[in-house]
């Protein structure tokens, strides 16, 4: 694929808002000419699917200013100082469901952006499950749901799930519920 | 859900780089305390899985600066002027992959970036295709590349179809093939 790589030139933090950052570089493309290119930097994320004894995922409806509406969500966060995602998600997991697992699997990596954003996501899958109780940051309005596989994937078939990372954690937890992934 | 929303209390362009735009909002949150939120302004986008009478979809090869990866990716593109997606599909998929469709199906409506975007991407299946020739924009650099659906399916498994949007594109295929969902 290198004969479609493109080549930094230089590159440049054009904005610093209060919690966006873009980044503005100068590439060179396979034609030899030169292109402008913009992203938002991104420390990156971790996702999990938390699976109770009793066959439920454990998820957040959460309003998103962005795009003002509330979604469904399987719980997710920020990494913290490029700390290990697996970190990231043992803590999320805590503060907004109020649960700890102890058996953690990863499952895999996605993008969400890649047309204006370094974002990644590592997508876990979380199991025997503890009630600790809830700590959310402050700003961090969420309520808790159960669901079951087969709701969540039905909900996903009518469009009413279209967080991307919740969506594909839905159709990879079909995959492993149905024994077809491990 | 009433409950969880924010109320915007004002709302400003606070930087237009080259091609990203960020918005900045003062919100009042559940609580009644004020927050601010800042995202990307993006004019939305459409998708398309070319299914081919041969049983293959019509796929790309992109390179993507903000990750510094080549992606393996359903054709897409961004919404002209608020044109209906269906428009920005049928264009994308020309000027992507030299090919058209007699035949086009809305499956869906997926946010990539709930966090700090207003995207939404719609997805359609695109059937009958005739090749006409590809006819890409300038600074756009893209292989043509045709798979199987198991082969792709196999490769989400294996970790190597990143891109959020192609990743529910298979998904979504893989129901649609098995009879499950049509």
């Amino acid at each position: 694929m290198k004969h479609l790589e493109e080549k930094t030139l230089s590159s440049k933090q054009i904005f610093k808002g209060r919690y966006l950052k873009v980044e503005q570089d100068k590439v060179q493309g396979p034609d030899g000419n030169i292109y402008t290119r913009e992203y938002i930097l991104h420390p990156g994320a971790a996702m999990m699917i938390p699976l109770l004894p009793n066959g439920n995922v454990v998820m957040v409806h959460q309003y998103r200013h962005a795009v003002k509406q509330v979604f469904l969500e399987f719980p997710a966060g920020k990494r913290d100082h490029q700390e290990e995602t697996i970190k990231t998600a043992k803590r999320e997991l805590l503060e907004e469901t109020g649960y700890e697992a102890s058996t953690w699997k990863f499952l895999t990596t996605i993008h969400p952006v890649i047309g204006y954003s370094n974002e990644h996501i590592d997508l876990y899958l979380a199991q025997d499950l503890k009630k600790i109780g809830q700590q959310l940051d402050t700003g961090e309005f969420l309520e808790v749901v159960e669901i079951a596989p087969q709701d969540l994937l039905a909900r996903v078939q009518r469009g009413e799930v279209t967080d991307v990372k919740t969506q594909i954690g839905a159709f990879w937890l079909d995959k492993i519920l149905r024994g077809e992934w491990n």
